[in-house]
């Protein structure tokens, strides 16, 4: 029988061996995280499965069907430094939960695997959705190759010190040929459900970025000397692009964000001679995420037109949207409104290794279940215990629901 | 006779001897300001005035009149590091200029005194106009006695190597006594005259000031996992502060700048938590820049009140304005459109020791000829030979309006 209770005290159990007073140390590739799969293992030990490390560091237990057809569900032990104690874990040990329920029921129709992604955070490297992109073979081993982390490491032998060889890593990629489905339950990391006071909800999908670092130029000048109707203010490109990309966003459902400004010379009394911001936009459908930057870049041309000042835009960073499969979105949501009376459907801001198994062609959905405060990568994130153990039920439900699916697709 | 080619050749003859190739480098109180002194102390050797330095390091030069009454015209001869040819010496050259002219005619009917005021640019110490402000009384030694410059010199060390006790600076105040009135030429630093394609302008006064910091709190947050609706980003209070105070100042009619932005914590995916700006306003008039500072204060919070953020202010620096005399301004614009044609009357958004000498309650009044580009402080300050040429004459033709304006009010 599923024992949520279960969940929650393993979950307390991993915090105790792998955490600290300053919160959660697995990060990848590091012996804490060898030491919190060695614990993941001794649970999957007690289990009817095939266990085994895919060359991406991958650990996968398999609980055989009859059916070779798969359904996936995944999480990820990892966590940043000083995390909290569940962001990616509470998915995983719901995921065992769910295993151990479905293996005490004898041989299931489909295939059961769970998978624990090696550094879904990229904390020590920059470098997220290792084990993920590697199955999903987005990975590109030469742009990794080189990266260090702070203590001059470089990835390559990070990897080799867990058993990872980085140039063999894409043949992960055998992992997901014959996945059916993918199943990812996550924290939300996010203000909304706590905002509407419903403990879980069901994800359309992860928004797509466009990351540009905007600059205008205008004329510095002395704040005394210059006269408002001769002034070239790069800053005014700022403020009035900034209001600017908040109505874009409004109008387009999607998020828009400016996160810092530089001026320069950047002195009480002049006028700011150069301005620059970052802008970072996400939406959860392609085509909308593409108006959005269209009409930051005609917005912030008009603006410099009308104040008299140059604009330019540098790329930093860009990623499509993965939206989630329609029919299992349409099953997350009924399996949490079972359990939980009221369901929501919402996009994901933060990616997750759900959008790499997206990007692979695996039909997917994820669940959400409320963050306290939308805190997370801190130790003082948190979620009612009583949700965490609705979360169990949902992501139970949901596997009954997919297994169904799944055999009904032959 | 007048002679304003010998105005230009003396400029050129001070910049030789006292700049380099990035520049003038007379800073007060160094040997090359010194040699600079020395130098305009052998062109009034050859006039029949009285040279000495008043115990604030100031250099005045008189020549008696039939009465004790005294017209006043001043300059300064040090400049910032790496400066411009014209700042500050033109006023003194074209001045030495008319007191030549004055003198050849014999006696005039009230003293004429010409003066170099000491650290005008307070480009060492960081403390303008010392001299001035112990003439006027407004100098407070023992706020001055800790400065150091960049070689860790104490600023009474600097003074003593030039014969000047900063214990008795203050009795400067004895060469205003029985000034009559003030004149003083500069270049204008700024874009209005040449905008305007006009040599010269009367001068109204000097702006009052009122320098904050303004600090808006709103919540960091993840800038994908947060809703539009959800945010209280503390940037929105700058940026709709900063489209207020352009509105405030055209409204009032004076000047307000925003030059420096920070936000917190200023990264790309975050929505800004603190964002902290400087406002710097300026008015003619002290109710209208009260005016300017209390409606900025009322947006701030109305602002923050619609983004649900939180606003604080911090003072940074404030001086009241200092408004000319009307009778002078009258006058100087009299002597502008004899000499030039037509005049412009403007206000000073810098400071100068004429705001001092107006603070003392000496009828003053400036006049400033056009800047190329408005650029000053800087090796590439300029201003057309002819337009130089100008503003020696209407300084002259000014004098001269003073001469009888102080010679009628016994």
């Amino acid at each position: 029988m599923l024992d949520p209770k279960r969940t929650i005290s393993e979950l307390k159990e991993l915090r105790a061996l792998t955490g600290n007073a300053d919160g959660a140390q697995r990060i990848a590739f590091t012996s804490i995280w060898a030491t919190a799969r060695k614990w993941l293992a001794s649970k999957l030990a007690e289990l009817p499965v095939e266990v085994h490390q895919d060359p991406a560091g991958n650990l996968w237990a398999t609980l055989k069907g009859s059916s070779d057809r798969e359904l996936l569900i995944g999480g990820h032990i990892d966590s940043v430094p000083n995390g909290g104690w569940l962001d990616g874990c509470l998915n995983l040990l719901a995921g065992v939960e769910v295993l151990r329920r479905i293996a005490s029921q004898g041989t299931p129709p489909v295939t059961i695997r769970l998978v624990d992604w090696a550094d879904e955070e990229g904390a020590r490297f920059g470098r997220s959705l290792f084990g993920s992109s590697a199955a999903s073979g987005s990975l590109v081993p030469d742009e990794v190759r080189n990266l260090i982390d702070r203590d001059g490491i470089k990835l390559p032998d990070a990897l080799k010190s867990q058993g990872i060889d980085l140039d063999h890593a894409l043949d992960a990629r055998k992992e997901l040929t014959i996945a059916a489905a993918y199943l990812e339950l996550h924290i939300e990391q996010g203000p909304v459900l706590e905002s509407l006071n419903l403990p879980m909800g069901v994800v359309l999908g992860t928004f797509g970025v466009e990351r540009h670092s905007i600059i205008f130029t205008g004329q510095a000048a002395h704040s005394g000397s210059t006269p408002m109707d001769k002034r070239r203010d790069a800053l005014a490109g700022v403020s009035r692009l900034h209001l600017a990309i908040r109505e874009i966003a409004n109008r387009h459902q999607g998020v828009c964000t400016v996160g810092r400004v530089v001026t320069r010379p950047g002195i009480v009394t002049a006028v700011v001679g150069e301005a620059e911001m970052t802008l970072d936009q996400r939406h959860l459908h392609a085509d909308k995420l593409a108006g959005m930057y269209r009409d930051a870049i005609k917005a912030s041309k008009e603006i410099a037109a009308t104040e008299k000042i140059d604009v330019r835009w540098q790329k930093i960073w860009s990623i499509r949207p993965f939206p989630f499969h329609p029919d299992l979105i349409e099953l997350g949501d009924q399996a949490i409104r079972e359990i939980c009376g009221q369901s929501h459907r919402l996009p994901s801001g933060p990616l997750h290794d759900a959008a790499e198994v997206c990007r692979a062609g695996v039909p997917t959905v994820m669940l959400f279940v409320q963050s306290l405060r939308g805190i997370s990568h801190n130790k003082i994130e948190d979620t009612l215990e009583e949700h965490i153990a609705m979360s169990v039920r949902a992501l139970d439900r949901l596997a009954d629901k997919a297994i169904a699916w799944i055999s009904k697709q032959v």
